[in-house]
């Protein structure tokens, strides 16, 4: 039987231990790592990867775009659309630095907490996506809006905000919105009546303290966040809660409790593409996955 | 079982995915890739490589040479060679970037052309390969002269075709010619009387225009193209064209057709080298294979 | 199954085809190269591989840390086993260059020859390591010292034999000795009364002249070698004795019948660290191994 083979291209200098594991327990046979990949070296390399295997050896290939610069790898992806042609398709998983499978994984999650609370989906829920300019701030926000939920992003710059709110917008069904976040102040003025907020920033930021949650007023929301190394994002949401109720009425979902789902999402994202003849595997993909675990 | 090891040492920054894809396919149970690799640091890779696994084990273990650089390529074929010896010998596998595979698939392919035109093979035949001076050109030079053809390459500078044929000139029987086409009027001087016409030109080159083919005087000839991609190096030629009498009395093999037949030869090669306990497989076994494959 | 994965961090600038091959025949499903590796980038490529299979998986990755850089390679051991936490434990093999797996399988080679000649083991025994500065010297004379064995190092240059000398007792039960020896007459002064004499420098350096040879006394002594390549390092003695009368009174184990101890010492190694589901794999292990091998 023919051996699946996934060519694996990171932007980073290394390529990501996490994603080559990833890959073989999902059944890769060999995953060829290419480091510093740019959407230029894409190129060359897809086409020289597509064509040795003939038309029916092409659906045993796979190619996995990654690393920590996410514009680089989306124009990675258009790169690797194009170079496919006639016969010569294969599929291809979209994870810049696991930020669609992170992301889907937290959404699922605050869509089913909200569900087993009682609160309906996340149609017509106030969604505040605290740091959300980031990878996993930006897939959040377009899932959100795409499951029909009021959704904005924050950043300590508001003109950063409205530039990415408007780079999101374009891939949703309804605005994303843009807001000025830098101290607790604005955090509490845009958290302050959100059914769900979502803390993506980078490790090591605090995004909201304990003080903006005291100030909250008493209705029922979700409180997600990514980060899993102290300092949190979200203070006293610990990275193992799980709905927990850290404070009245106020559900936590943590990093841990997250990414354990995200780790079973990339694992059948990376099987569903290694399945696949062709096809892009994304953060779309992911989301439905994602759901369907939670099931 | 020992697992069999392929040791991939391109002079490319990337490792080229065709080649690592054909090895797989090959049944090479470990491909190793290096990149950006030099004759002078192959001597210690080999050196490496080579005792590990004792005198059985390393019959198991293959080395393949690629890469765009083709000079370097030649002496790291030397080095390896060198760092080999007593009962530690691998096979090597030399096909930088598919030249010696291609340069023999198109080969062999216009000898079996001239056979069904019943034109016999390519012995005391006129060859004349434009544009010859690169990696594929100086194979094909070297396969045709060895087959009993007249064979000369020509180049945009006289000096350089002089050059390149007397080093080629060096591997053959019979002497190679070496003649300067650097516009219409020279090309037509150089194939009017061929019998084989081959356009080995980097990608996007035209090197023989309608207006040349249209002043050839009513011969049978063949005539070969290794470019797939437009504008093709030979007008009017097709490259799924196989042996399609696209002008009157004219032949021609296009590369798509030609490369159908050099990633058979490839794989076949890998296989044998594979399979085997030593030795070298270069253009010469390949040539051998795609004889072969078209009986 | 699992796959058993081994990821490769090398400081050199190519990851080591020997102990590639080596972990593929060892049984490794698959060994992932990283090169140019640093302590600080195994921090992050270590959190990053140690998370993905979750803790019943990660029992079935594994570390090497190898390269010519000794120094960087301890501190990224350091790194390593701070970056796993909780039940994300891996198992670490180390072996920078073979330096453990090498000194491990001379010194029980000297012990056992020892052995054999009737002079018991190493206890209380006088070993000279003639240019055991370096990695294999290094660890030698810690298996030394820590087998009862009064050990001392030589260097060209006294500081430099004192200075590490000393770093070496840090890490034994007794205090390792350095010397000078610059020259035949300083280096005779240090082997006059060795029961042991290795020597272990780099290739194509002779510390131990047939001079020096002839004016020891009558005592039955063990002389050892790692060079393989000529001039090795200790004249008269080839590469391929093992425990022969090279000289009245003197017998003799070259680098090749080491090698193959060492050799089979790695492969074990490998194997048990494959198997086990964490913990590190270094000289005390292969010297475990390797006497274990002679028994």
């Amino acid at each position: 039987m023919r051996k699946k083979i996934l060519f694996f291209f990171d932007t980073d200098e290394r390529a990501s231990p996490f994603d080559i594991s990833m890959a073989y327990d999902a059944g890769f046979d060999v995953v060829v790592p290419y480091s510093s990949v740019t959407a230029e070296s894409a190129k060359g390399l897809v086409q020289d990867a597509i064509f040795p295997r003939g038309p029916e050896g092409v659906k045993h290939t796979s190619f996995f775009l990654g690393g920590a610069d996410v514009q680089e790898v989306s124009k990675m992806l258009e790169v690797t659309k194009e170079s496919m042609f006639g016969p010569f398709q294969a599929s291809i998983i979209v994870d810049p630095r696991g930020a669609n499978t992170t992301a889907s994984a937290l959404v699922a999650k605050v869509e089913a907490g909200l569900a087993e609370l009682g609160e309906g989906g996340l149609k017509d829920k106030k969604v505040a996506i605290i740091a959300g300019t980031g990878p996993v701030g930006r897939v959040a926000a377009e899932l959100c809006a795409n499951s029909g939920a009021k959704a904005f992003i924050t950043s300590r710059r508001e003109e950063k905000a409205k530039k990415i709110a408007a780079e999101i917008s374009e891939r949703c069904e309804t605005e994303v919105g843009g807001l000025q976040a830098s101290n607790d102040e604005e955090t509490l003025e845009a958290v302050k009546d959100a059914d769900v907020i979502l803390s993506t920033a980078k490790l090591g930021i605090r995004t909201i303290s304990k003080e903006v949650l005291e100030q909250l007023d008493d209705r029922v929301r979700v409180v997600g966040d990514v980060n899993a190394v102290q300092p949190t994002g979200v203070e006293g949401l610990d990275p193992n809660d799980d709905m927990k109720e850290f404070m009245e009425n106020t559900y936590g979902i943590g990093a841990l409790a997250a990414g354990n789902l995200k780790s079973k999402v990339e694992l059948e994202l990376l099987t569903q593409a290694k399945e696949a003849d062709k096809g892009v595997f994304d953060h779309r993909n992911a989301f439905e996955i994602a759901k369907d675990k939670l099931k």
